[in-house]
Formats: C-alpha cells, sequence, structure tokens
C-alpha cells in the first residue's frame, strides 16, 4: 500500500522505534520516578534522554521545561486552560485545529473568554499585520498560532507573530502538530513561550506521546493532578516542571520509541527531511494542476508550506476519491473535514472537505507519480459518468 | 534480576504484548476514526477490539462507556472534575492513593467540595458500616473508593460499600489500579458507576494505557477537548461516549499491547492468577513473619488483600532496604510513601514509610524464598552493626 496519510500518522516508521521499545520491554521494564531499583533508574534515563533529544530538535535549554502529554491535543488543553482565566482575551487564526477551537470555543461559550480571530487568506496563508491590528486595540494574554495547517499546509510565520504578540505584551502558544521534525521549530529563535508537539507525525515515534513546552516564568494550572513519585508526604500537587503535570505513569514504552524516532530526525536533519518532502510536494502540485478536474487548495509558493496537500476532483465527493484511491489504486489518505472546519471555510471547501495527500520522509517519487497516475483515472471516469 | 516491583508496573509481560505492538507497528501502522483507508479501519478494528475485551473482562455491557485515558490517573481526574460541582460532598477512605487524594484536596482547596474520610483500621481494612454513618447523617454526591490499597494491598468490599451509596442517592467511583486483572472486578455485580484503571500493571500491558467506565445515565464534563474524529464540522465537543472523552489521536500502538494482555489474561483467568499470586503472597508472609526484626503491614487474612505486601526491617530505613535489595540482591522492589501519605498515617508508617513487594504472574515460589533469604540476612546485619 501507498501511504500519503501521515498528516494523521506517519507510516512506517524506522525500526529502531520499535527496536527501542522493544529494548525496553524485555530489558528495562521499570518505571520512572518511583522506584529506587537500576530497572526504574534505567527508565528514568531513558525518558530523560527523550527529553534531552527533544530539547536539541526544539532548541530549548532546559528539558524540564518540556512536559510530556499523551498527543497534541492534550498540550494544548493545559496551555489553554491552564494559562487563561475569567476575562481574558485571546488572539487565533481561522486555520486551528479543533484541538484549539474546541478549547476555546468552550472557555468562550461559559463566558469566560472573548476570542479574535485572523482570517487567513483562500491560500490559508495569514498576515502578521493582522495580528498587530487586533494586537493594537485590544489587551490580549495569548495568540494561539498553529506552525502549518493540517488541511492546506500552510506555514504561519511565527517568529514575526512572535514579535508583535510581545510587543504588545501578550504571549503565544504555537501548535505544531504538523510542523515538529517536518520543518524548523526553534523556540529560541522563534522566541516561542508554549510549544505543543505530537510524538507520532513527523517525531517518527509511536501514538500516546506528545508534549508541551512551558517557557520559564509561565505559570500553568494542571488540568490533571495525582502522583508523581515526588513530594509524596503530601496531598498537594508539587509545583515545579515537569512533575507538575506528569501525574501518574508515563508511556515510558513510548517515550523510549519516541527517543528513537527524535533520534531518528536529527541524524537526517529537519532541513534535509524537509529539502526531500517538499521535492515529492512540488512535484505533486505541478503535476496535479495539469490533471483536468483536480483543485489544488494552499500556497503555491512552496517556502510556504508543509507537505500536507488538500486537493478536490471536481464533480466527485472526497470521500468517493479516498475509497477509489483505496480500493482501486492502494493509496492510503484521507478525506472529509481533518478537524478544522474553520480552515475549510477559508479555502472555501466547507462543508464538502477534501481529499489530502501528506507525503512523508518515507515516500518516493515512485509512488508520488502513481497517485498521480490514479488521481488523472479517477478524474477521467468521474468526468466521463 | 528479580522483580517484586509489579504494583509500580508488571514486568515481564506477555510476548504477546510486545508482538501485538511490533504487528501494529510493521502491518497496520494507520490512525482511527480519521481516515476511511483500509489501514486506518485495521487500527479501528483493534482499538474496538481491546475495548470489548476490557468490557468482558469487567462486565461491562455496552464496550463504548469505557473511554480509554493515558493512565489510571487520567481516568481518576476526568470521573472527579467531571462529576463533582460546586457545593458537592464526596466520602473517601484514608487508603486512597494521591491519584484520587490530588483532585479532591484540590477542590476542597478552592471550596468546591466538602470531603469526608473513613479511616481505615491498622491493616487497611475499611468498614462498609463507617461508610453509612456518613451516608446518613450528609449529602453525598459521590463515594471514591480505593479497591485495593497500593501499600498494604487490603481490599475494601466494594460491591456492600456500593449498594450503601446507592441506598442513599449517592455514586460511586472505584479505583482499581491494583485490582484489575489480578481480583475480579465486575462492574455489573458491583453495581459500579465508574471505574478507573491502568493497563500497565496487572492488565499486563503498555505503560501510556488505562480508562474509566462511565455508566449509562451518568453525565461527565471533559477536562480536555479536542479533535475526535466526529462532528469534525464542529467547534463543540461531541456529548457521546467515547469520543467525548478521548480527543486527540488514541495510544493505538499502546492499545493493541493492552489488547493482547488482557487477551492473555482472560485465557489464564483472574481467579487462576488471583490463586497463584496468592500463594507466593501467603508463602511470603508467613515466612517473613518469622524472621527477626521484619514487621509486616497489611491483612493477615489472605482473602481481604491482594499480593501488595508492605513491610520494615527494625532499625533500618526503607530505602536502605530497597537499597540493599537491588545491589546485593538483585531484587528490585520499592521503598517510601508509594504516593499515598494518608495510608501510612493509617498504618502507623509515616513518614518513614515502608518497602513494598508486589508479586505478580511471573514470580515463582524460588524468587519468592531468595526474597526471605535475603531478608533474613539483611535483618541479621542491620542487628549486628
Amino acid at each position: 500500500m501507498i501511504y500519503f496519510d501521515n498528516a494523521a500518522t506517519s507510516f512506517p516508521k524506522p525500526e529502531a522505534v520499535i527496536e527501542a521499545m522493544a529494548d525496553y520491554f524485555f530489558n528495562i521494564g521499570g518505571s520512572t520516578g518511583r522506584s529506587g531499583h537500576r530497572l526504574a533508574i534505567k527508565a528514568s534515563e531513558l525518558v530523560f534522554n527523550t527529553r534531552e533529544l527533544l530539547a536539541r530538535l526544539f532548541q530549548i535549554k532546559d528539558s524540564a521545561r518540556i512536559i510530556f502529554t499523551k498527543n497534541v491535543t492534550e498540550g494544548l488543553n493545559i496551555a489553554i486552560n491552564g494559562f487563561l482565566e475569567k476575562g481574558d482575551q485571546v488572539v487565533t487564526t481561522s486555520m486551528e485545529h479543533n484541538s484549539v477551537m474546541r478549547p476555546l470555543r468552550y472557555l468562550e461559550q461559559r463566558g469566560q473568554i472573548k476570542i479574535f480571530t485572523v482570517r487567513a487568506n483562500r491560500e490559508g496563508l495569514v498576515d502578521p499585520a493582522a495580528f498587530a491590528d487586533i494586537l493594537k486595540k485590544e489587551k490580549i494574554k495569548l495568540v494561539v498560532v498553529n506552525h502549518a495547517s493540517n488541511v492546506t499546509g500552510s506555514i504561519a510565520p511565527v517568529a514575526t507573530i512572535s514579535e508583535i504578540a510581545h510587543r504588545y505584551g501578550s504571549r503565544i502558544l504555537v501548535d505544531a502538530a504538523q510542523t515538529a521534525g517536518a520543518y524548523p521549530v526553534d523556540a529560541a529563535s522563534g522566541d516561542i513561550d508554549m510549544l505543543a508537539f505530537t510524538g507520532h507525525k513527523s517525531l517518527l515515534g509511536p501514538q500516546g506521546t506528545g508534549g508541551l513546552y512551558v517557557r520559564e516564568g509561565i505559570e500553568l494550572s494542571p488540568i490533571v493532578r495525582g502522583g508523581t513519585g515526588s513530594n509524596s508526604e503530601r496531598e498537594i500537587q508539587p509545583d515545579f516542571l515537569p512533575d507538575q503535570f506528569e501525574s501518574g505513569t508515563l508511556n515510558i514504552i513510548g517515550l523510549a520509541g519516541l527517543g528513537a524516532g527524535v533520534q531518528y530526525v536529527l541524524e537526517k536533519g529537519v532541513s534535509n527531511i524537509r529539502r526531500e518532502e517538499m521535492k515529492l510536494t512540488g512535484m505533486f502540485i505541478k503535476e496535479a494542476g495539469k490533471i483536468e478536474g483536480v483543485e489544488l487548495y494552499g500556497p503555491g509558493d512552496m517556502d510556504k508550506r508543509v507537505s500536507v496537500v488538500s486537493f478536490n476532483i471536481s464533480r466527485c465527493a472526497p470521500s468517493t476519491v479516498a475509497y477509489l484511491l483505496d480500493k482501486r489504486f492502494d493509496i492510503a489518505c484521507r478525506s472529509g473535514l481533518h478537524c478544522a472546519p474553520a480552515a475549510h471555510n477559508t479555502i472555501g471547501t466547507h462543508p464538502r472537505g477534501t481529499v489530502r495527500f501528506a507525503f512523508g520522509c518515507f515516500n518516493n517519487a515512485a509512488e508520488v507519480a502513481k497517485g498521480l497516475t490514479a488521481l488523472a483515472e479517477i478524474s477521467r471516469k468521474e468526468m466521463v459518468n
């Protein structure tokens, strides 16, 4: 099967990932921070190592400021619910995933916060000046920005937006679900206050992993409290990182795998991975654009996007295209709204949705060519019918 | 190494667990509920299968009422924070883990709830009549009970407590962290309203898995909102289970492993596993009680406990005993307060803590004998010094 569903979860992943998990499974097995025996210490070292690798990847000085979560959604919820208080105002964009919009809308509906939205253009690109326009007029506590859209692949200029946010005394939360491992994410030069990421997409780790980086000086209230292996004599949650946000047993075997995934990414280099993925993306966009009936969405400028590409075939429902790709061409992709309804409103594909190809670092040009052939054939047949 | 730290996480686990994970890793890889291609459908089937196996194990009719969480702590937090409202009153026990006490104390400190505590006896056993005494006098919304203590192994008579709770119009939340897979947990006959469990202890699955069963008719507010692959056109969290509480990508590879673990438990049979574990526990308690200087905690009656045993060696700090067991005898255990300070107050071991042995289904009598020899030797040497 040709797998173009890497924006949902990457597949395949480096064998080193499952090898690291199996090594933990057979040879370590212990829990972290709870016991002092040698297997428990090995487990703690393993988790520490993964934290350090992520800190290196994201240019974060103190790896203890990275808290592990089960997915990026949990990280975003911790940041949003933990940082915002009654009466706060937020700026976000029309390209956000429901992992950002659902927690925000919930707070809005309860009268806790007010949301201002920067509308992206038809390519899914946001203009930093639009953030400044709002921040100039309104007292904004937090700016929430999707680093790259899971619908259009369009990249938001995070460093510029961050500079604007800070100029007006606001903080920035970046959703790096589609960029971590696929596009440079630099917390230092991007001056990022909070960064949520997932482990199982371009970081090539297993599901059940992800995290949130919280810059020093930012105080969050946790949403889950419990045993942390620290301050065990007290029935009060510890107030230091990462323990404050890591109650209960961590996904240690998953973090073993994530460490191997991040190691792979570091060794290959994010810029090299990006170059290869964008070569495929460029090839696909150029050729797909020539197929009659195919409409492409997202930026034409390859520098302004990642390898996530949405398209439609005229008169054919996205779900039909995806079905035909699966059944007749052995190609895995995703169709629908991709949990980001506002993004489809922005690019004019609501409620129809789109078909989405997301190329990963294990795809190659031959697969893309097969994808193009399939689209041409589907388009031809559908137009005849 | 002899591993007696099964109450922290079980080790080893059946090979079928890592095999199921590797099978997902190499042959499935897709995400659930997001895409329609065959790998995604296989992933959804796999997650459904694990849910069904758990429903069978816990005697739950509708497996959709089981929501997956990253650990038991998250499940307990969802239940506590999602069910309790300002002004509510709660009954709990003096044997609870911080995964229950920290979320409860937080709500109490903020003036949201009032907590009544049933004090266990020195063996860690609670008297159901003590629950009735409180429920008779006070309007209680929720009773929270640790099914078996992670300090003393003492079992709470959940079905009796549940009957009392329901008689007075209250609901019951059971923390099955130390029982699921090791002692019968029957949501039907126990008339349990909410049941939180972990996947990586006696269910023999990997870390990063666990869940919460929520009986029909109980409405909870989620603590995390986001993409669920359902109702994607709306920026409002869906209100049906399990989606309402499963935002973001699930730990699919972990759930593949958990399914294999639960399958193993079902095939072996919980009562058979319990019989074997209790044989070792009985042997240990009987013999350890004869060693001079060893003080044992928890019920003497084997029917009232699980295979978690706390003890101390006089004049020797628990951490020293654990250190010696690790370094000189190659035995892994845990020492300290085990994230349950009130339990130590109850049994008189606060702030010293205890040494904890927790026997699992892969331990055997020869290992227990070695453990006993080690304790005798440590005790002898410590008493000479």
